[in-house]
């Protein structure tokens, strides 16, 4: 049984904070150090195996591109002075630039940069993966008072043969077969756009570790896309053990709760989550599922067609501060995670014990009171609720509905169903399929 | 077919008006004399057999309980006056209480009364089966003048090694596949909650004995809960014939019909009463399954599952005379019975003659002028909804539509439907499956 | 792929406008001459079979009736005077009429008289197929201005053995299953209840005749009724082959758009005209299978049950002038009949083209950019929309999906998803199943 005490999460948080801020400086990509670095922190919280796959590998219909590194990036003016500087903010680079050395004209730099006009401040986050190129991002501001002639441009980068790396994280539980929970760890200085997912999705596992668990919980912790194109293609004959997943990202600001539906649509994952924020008292919205946004993409794709959904905050292009330098401490906050991690121990707590039950002696119905449950179950006093739930458990435990199936018919929460179903096991009236 | 005539309502009203006031009197509860008593003038108007079962017997989880008979009960004050009589009220002594004869301090003679205090002047019905224990029921307003320091209490019953004692009749029909009609017979002087469903069983079945059925009706007249796991636990092989089921109480009121669906929510009765009372003048309401109220609990157990909802006017605790001295006379009236009897019949008439038809030559449409079909049908002169009405049905008479498919499909009321059928079987278009 | 053009629509609906003029002064009936001058006309559009079935021949139910043809008919006053001529307008006659010359009171004249007195300067339709009778139709102004004694009639008819007649014709396409097209032709002077029918059906025919077709079209030009079971019975073998029909008729009018579904309601036929009324500009109203109307009647009777439907604008009773001398060429307009003549071939373009693909390889999604669909798609460059609706294509896949699946869905129109499904094709990314 999944236990929860707010003070625990509150604690829970403030790791989470704590990690983002620790993950926030590194500039990651979907290959190189950034990534092995961000995988050797939160391998200080949970023992995560890593994985590299080399340059050149095929993966399903693609090919692991060559390694990405940079370590400095800069434009000067004519005196010297850097004006763009990666060491400041490492969104400041096109993502996977090649090596640039140079003195441009102002139309030439021009063609390299990117800014958001209707956004003039912020900075936004583009990425170059399978063009070469190279190429810097700024506020519109400051691109608008560009007024030299020449510039300098300089990037300290790499892309050779190497490999991409991943890192994955196996909670065992009695049974083999998974809960699968996967965020992408391949955008550089973004705060709830992948950091809050991966804050989440560590302590989570972290959390749950302790447990004692029904299902075996995958944690995966992966580039976008290509990683988890590359994690399918390793894993293809394994993916018939995964029975729920989850694509964990942008979990860590205030917009309401927005689950989109695994491709299935109706799988015990969707139903579960509906379930989870439809009894929950935070806003939210329930979304079909559509194949764009994140790596859902790829799980659910007709090969796999996995059960696997996106349970979100602000999602995917949703929220104004999405990729771009904005997506920073001001909006991902430490209430906002708690209630996330929450909602997915919810979800986990009903996957976990969404038993299928039937009656020892399915004909009429028991006599509670010989067993001391009529005018009380067990060691509570018997509210009318309970009686009815325990009368809906009794009529529905003929091994054809789940307690998430009960909960819908009835009208009555999970939880209430649960510990009703538990005191008539004790009793001998119920069993488990 | 199902004749029906108004006049022949109003009698058969003031016939069940004449049996409710007739066991009004007797002190029912789950065994003993009243139940016999009870019987034997149900058995003046239709031959039911009697069957006692011994106490001790196992029934399912249950145990068939001591019998309990009563003679005498009362509460007297100081001066020797009668101040609380179960001759004057059978309500006034909790059902089930064991004997007792002595003097009681005011203070403990409050620790067995019950009252309602929010309706101060009626008495409650209350019971105390399996819980040994003895006390009394008064209106509120006398309870709160009792002022003398003494009491005298008096019970004169008894609980000992008997029987449970149930009544049944079966009207055999053409098949064996069977309607069960289950009336429960357990409560003393209350008027809508039981004894409304005892005449409208008996006269239903007095009605109908008379005619030439398809299925066979078996009624039940039986104590509540004990009661049905009692019969059930005796018939359960039996159980695979019932393939419509009714339970039949509350009957007798103003209230707008409610109809309560069976577990299985879509059966063929259920789609008949749904059918009757959206075809009907009357208010009603239609309301799923849930496992609370009558001996539908027991047939809809998970073992059984039959297809037996329940068919009232107010009905179990949703009405503020329920359980109280409140429900008598005052709110029991013929001209709701003969409606709720009327009900009762349109539905039985829907079940009899729910055919499916299929055409002897199904391609395209019979040449209907030649026939005489065109202009009139049969005796009829055709209305333009007669023409459609006689479209439909051969439509749809491809075997896998019943009459109450047809109707639901084609908007047109089952009786007209039934009446072209039988003309067209006439004509030799149509063949019953 | 069918290829529109509005260009071509105009010429077509003059093409049509002639037709219907050409047709309209011959006086047609389910049998004789004038359903074989109007087939002959027909014949120098498209070459269709001619079909003689015997008067006496049984076809199911029915038998073909007598051959009717009719040269003349008037109705004379004392002064010689022809106030009734059925050479200005051949509703004049009752349909079917025997032959008659004689002189008549008015009392007598008035029995054989029909008019509409609610529409008292328009002269109905009536028949009187199965019924040896004779009659005139007329105003009913004129027909209270009748103040004469005696009146002469004449009716130059002949009922005689011989045979029913209709037309077919059959272009092939790829497949044997056919998507079954039928007008009714039984019709005199009336401009939209089966001229504009038979119009649009010869022009169909003519137009679809030059394109290279996945499935055979079969029109038929039959009489109504008699002519729909005539043809059923002699086809009945090769019924198994139809996999959508429409019937054809009213679609001259300014009416809105009226679709019946056929008896299965759900077919592929059904969705495909929802899915093209649904996504026009046209105003529409979807409505379910019943059981009278034109000979959906016939090919949806329980022993066929075919996938046919009802495509038409004002349609069967639905608009004032049906059935009057009122339904003439000041209702039926070019415009009307082009916008039905492209709404009929937007619904054979989603049969044709409604294929299920399968990926070629179903694992993640392919690499879009290196095969040049990322940026731009073919020759388009590519909008957001065509890249999502690649990616649901993509998705979607699975050999389960058609495309009108698929469009239902995603929401995305079905002729972006044939676009790019027959691009990604051409990219080896999808086959045909």
């Amino acid at each position: 049984m999944i236990e929860k005490s707010s003070t625990d999460f509150n604690g829970i948080s403030q790791d989470m904070i704590q990690l983002i801020t620790d993950l926030y400086p590194i500039c990651r990509s979907i290959t190189g150090n950034g990534i092995r670095e961000t995988l050797n922190i939160i391998g200080k919280i949970i023992p995560i195996e890593i994985f590299e796959v080399p340059t050149g590998t095929k993966v399903f219909d693609w090919t692991i591109p060559k390694e990405w590194n940079i370590r400095d990036a800069y434009i000067k003016n004519s005196k010297g002075e850097k004006i763009v500087d990666f060491q400041k903010n490492n969104l400041h680079v096109l993502n996977y630039s090649i090596p640039v050395e140079k003195k441009v004209t102002r139309e030439e730099l021009t063609r390299h940069l990117y800014t958001i006009p209707e956004k003039p401040r912020w900075i936004p986050y583009r990425t170059t993966y399978y063009d070469e190129n190279w190429g810097f991002c700024m506020a519109h501001e400051q691109y608008q008072s560009l007024n030299e002639e020449m510039y300098e441009v300089f990037i300290d980068s790499s892309l050779e043969e190497g490999s991409l790396t991943f890192g994955e994280m196996l909670i065992k539980g009695e049974s083999e077969k998974e809960f699968l929970l996967s965020c992408h760890i391949c955008h550089p200085s973004l705060c709830n756009d992948n950091l809050s997912g991966i804050a989440l999705s560590s302590y989570l596992a972290e959390h749950i570790s302790h447990l004692s668990l029904r299902y075996s919980y995958r944690f995966l912790f992966i580039p976008g896309t290509i990683g988890s194109i590359c994690w399918l293609s390793l894993n293809k004959e394994h993916c018939s053990n995964i029975k729920y997943g989850l694509i964990v990202n942008c979990v860590g600001d205030a917009g309401k709760f927005i689950y989109k539906r695994s491709r299935q649509a109706d799988a015990e994952i969707d139903r579960a989550v509906v379930h989870v924020l439809e009894n929950c008292e935070y806003d939210h919205e329930i979304i079909d599922f559509f194949p764009y946004g994140y790596d859902e993409r790829q799980f659910c794709s007709p090969g796999f067609n996995l059960p696997v959904g996106c349970l979100s905050r602000s999602t995917h292009g949703r929220y104004p501060e999405y990729h771009t330098s904005a997506d920073n401490f001001s909006i991902v906050k430490p209430s906002f995670l708690s209630e996330s991690f929450s909602v997915y121990l919810d979800v986990i707590d009903i996957i976990e014990n969404n038993q299928t039950y039937v009656r020892t002696d399915p004909f009429c119905e028991p006599q509670l009171g010989t067993r001391g449950l009529y005018d009380k179950i067990g060691a509570r006093s018997s509210s009318q609720k309970d009686q009815l739930a325990m009368l809906w458990v009794l009529n529905l435990a003929d091994g054809n509905h789940s307690l998430l199936n009960m909960s819908e018919r009835s009208g009555i929460d999970f939880s209430t169903l649960r510990e009703i179903s538990d005191i008539l096991v004790e009793h001998h009236l119920l069993e488990k399929c």
